[in-house]
């Protein structure tokens, strides 16, 4: 009965595209606030591609920052389930815009991939899934399961707003299960189901020392380097065995069993020389690169600044330096408690002559974990498989999407991680795409899905 | 006999601060291309003068880079001495402009000091060795003794072709002794000579991990991160006593003695505290901030960059991470000794997972001294203590002018460090000033020191 919907999306196939590029052209930049309106515009675009499905109510909801966009159709029935799609319309920054093949914000499909900020992470998912419900709509004049939207504008910011809501808003948001297209496969054309994602906490720390520049010849000698003491204290927290050193740390953190790591083994995994460039792939000690990306926690530095950074030589002690940290956290693992066992540990280990200021982000995420063998993961795994032709693997992710553990924690339902990204997508790098074959399959994976409740 | 001269630079006091305003209102950044044409400016500013003071010989001398001032007056007689002036109409970058009280390029009197951008290093002060040239050829229709100008607008970079060219035309700057005011004294009013300077070099390290930024959450754990492979490497180069740990960096580094501790011991000092606002001064286990500042090597980070630098987070592992680095050095070191000794010291400690690579600044200045008894050292502080009233004291600095350990190899003459600064000038940061009291009397002090010369 999926035949007429999936002939839809082929003989639309241009015009969806185009409407994708559409929305992608959007700069919907949400940490950088000189792209306010962006964000909206993206936010609008929804709205007015929701209203054209026939969702039979469709809200733009105010909140202290960007807007969330929500609709729902509840044509299905009683008798049928209500889903809860989830996703983000808003992306990473551009920079650095010289790394860029084609402008982040003009997207172009070359080699069977679709090139722009946000193609992967997260706009051109979000669209397959609307893509679909027009199909439905079009085609069988209805959607067999009831449907609830939530398409929020600050997932790369942290998500607080859309948590206030959610806790404000617990009813209008409540679902029998949820779906989130925002993660990727293992490979391409390699059907992922994830059951596992990590938690995150982001800090900035900031050393300070004199209260202007000093000349390095007049005041060497007599001052610490607040770049210095920054190394100091950024060196002592991570050993060059990728160990973590602050203590109470790995407090609580879920150990690995021997189960998980066959089934970890099991999952075909990334050359990351490969796939990076880099010399060589380094992991914590006693674990595979595999294990450490997918379960074991990490603290990452994601930018570090001070002094001179011109042309040429200015020679200055600097009067500070500031290092932005995030760290992801896997299950058991308390966002609060690590970031409160970091300040210790900074407080222990400052140098003296300088002062320190650490910025402890608010909202964190716990890490998530549910069981593979649900039956509403087996659905959508057989779907997946169907669509793709190739058996649904199973793995966990080192990224973190805060609202899977809140709507976990908030409803108790479980979360389906249905992603149809690839390795090669370069997610919050220059050169961000989405290959066309996961655009194809992935609808119909959708189609199938949603389906498989007709009966 | 000086009292003329004395009274021609009263009376045109207004007229000659004026016209210092105009040649310090040229934005002349040497390590800037953007101000290549302000750079040129600047020197054709001091030909002009020059030419107006009646130099019999004035030229400027091109060289691969900024162009040197050189001027030659030759009418006091075979029987006298000929001195060549040094100094730099260079000055650093202004940045970070939001941080200065006025525009770098405007000067402006407040409370008795003359705020600008070179004000005190290095402009001003060469401005004050003209003034008094003028005033003398104004008032006496000569000048004591034989005169060599060399102005140089590269000693902000390094000198690098000044050093060519004094190799090349040496000749052309011989002389018998050289005078240069590019220093300061130990606290306003308190006549200092310095009698010994730093060595510098100059390295930029440069880590690079993955070939693009990636996504902190897929990658964490996979590869090395630049920035904390950077910390490592630079924490290692100096522990929190400030010992420098690379082997063989101190090697052949003059100890100090018992008796010159005493002689710094009886400089007065600077509240470190007080001038830069740092909560403590910090210097080398075992030695006082003050010998460490004038007779210590140092290692200083002078800027860092790796990364996001924007507001908000992006959970990046960034591609790569650079810090710019200068060391002092003391009597006995060689630069490029110190130079392969960290590049050896990095190979060492390197992480695995990242390739380094470090730019070592090809010139390098060695430290300078010279006997504080010198005859001519000691009629130059015979007027300091005329002009100021006061008796001089000796002193070293951490600072260096590489073209004085040049001087002093390549003609083998005394060099007399008369320097007019005082330690609240700013040198290099945001709101660089100098004092007028240093303006008036620092010319006084040029006037007794050439008149010495007439009997």
């Amino acid at each position: 009965m999926s035949q007429e919907v999936l002939n839809y999306l082929q003989e639309n196939r241009e015009h969806l595209l185009d409407r994708l590029k559409e929305f992608l052209s959007i700069p919907s930049v949400s940490t950088d606030s000189e792209y306010k309106d962006a964000v909206r515009k993206a936010a609008d675009y929804l709205i007015t591609y929701l209203r054209d499905i026939g969702f039979n109510q469709v809200e733009l909801q105010e909140t202290a920052g960007h807007p969330i966009v929500y609709a729902h159709y509840d044509q299905a029935g009683k008798d049928k389930p209500t889903v809860l799609i989830y996703g983000h319309y808003d992306v990473q920054p551009a920079d650095p815009l010289e790394e860029w093949d084609s402008d982040p914000f003009k997207p172009e499909v070359r080699n069977g991939r679709l090139y722009a900020r946000g193609a992967s992470d997260d706009k051109g998912q979000v669209f397959m899934h609307l893509a679909v419900l027009e199909a439905f709509m079009k085609t069988k004049g209805h959607i067999p399961l009831n449907i609830k939207v939530c398409i929020e504008g600050e997932e790369e910011i942290g998500s607080e707003n859309l948590y206030t809501m959610l806790e404000e808003k617990k009813e209008l948001y409540a679902a029998d299960f949820v779906v989130i297209s925002d993660s990727g496969m293992v490979a391409e054309n390699q059907p992922t189901i994830l059951y596992g994602l990590k938690g995150s906490t982001a800090l900035e720390l900031t050393v300070t020392g004199p209260k202007r520049d000093l000349h390095s010849g007049i005041y060497g000698g007599a001052v610490r380097n607040p770049i210095m003491a920054l190394s100091h204290i950024l060196s002592s927290i991570k050993n060059e065995d990728e160990e973590i050193l602050v203590k109470g740390f790995y407090d609580g953190a879920e150990k690995l069993s021997f189960e998980e790591r066959e089934l970890i083994q099991s999952v075909p995994g990334e050359d990351y020389v490969q796939t990076t460039g880099v010399p060589e792939a380094v992991s914590e000690k006693g674990y595979t690169a595999k294990e450490h990306t997918m379960a074991r926690p990490t603290f990452e530095i994601n930018g570090i600044y001070g002094g001179y950074q011109g042309e040429g030589t200015k020679t200055i002690i600097p009067t500070s330096a500031t290092a932005k940290i995030t760290c992801r956290l896997v299950p058991g693992q308390d966002p609060v408690h690590v970031q409160q066992c970091i300040e210790k540990h900074i407080e222990k280990v400052k140098p003296s002559g300088v002062t320190v200021e650490l910025k402890k982000e608010k909202f964190s995420a716990k890490a998530y974990k549910v069981e593979p063998n649900h039956p509403l993961i087996q659905k959508a795994a057989e779907s997946y498989t169907r669509a793709f032709g190739k058996e649904t693997v199973y793995a966990r992710m080192g990224g973190s999407i805060p609202v899977v553990e809140w709507l976990d924690t908030i409803y108790d339902v479980p979360v389906v991680l249905l992603g149809f990204g690839t390795p090669e997508d370069r997610l919050h790098s220059p050169n961000e795409s989405f290959p066309l074959s996961s655009f194809d399959k992935g609808m119909e994976t959708l189609v199938y899905y949603w389906t498989s409740f007709q009966k």
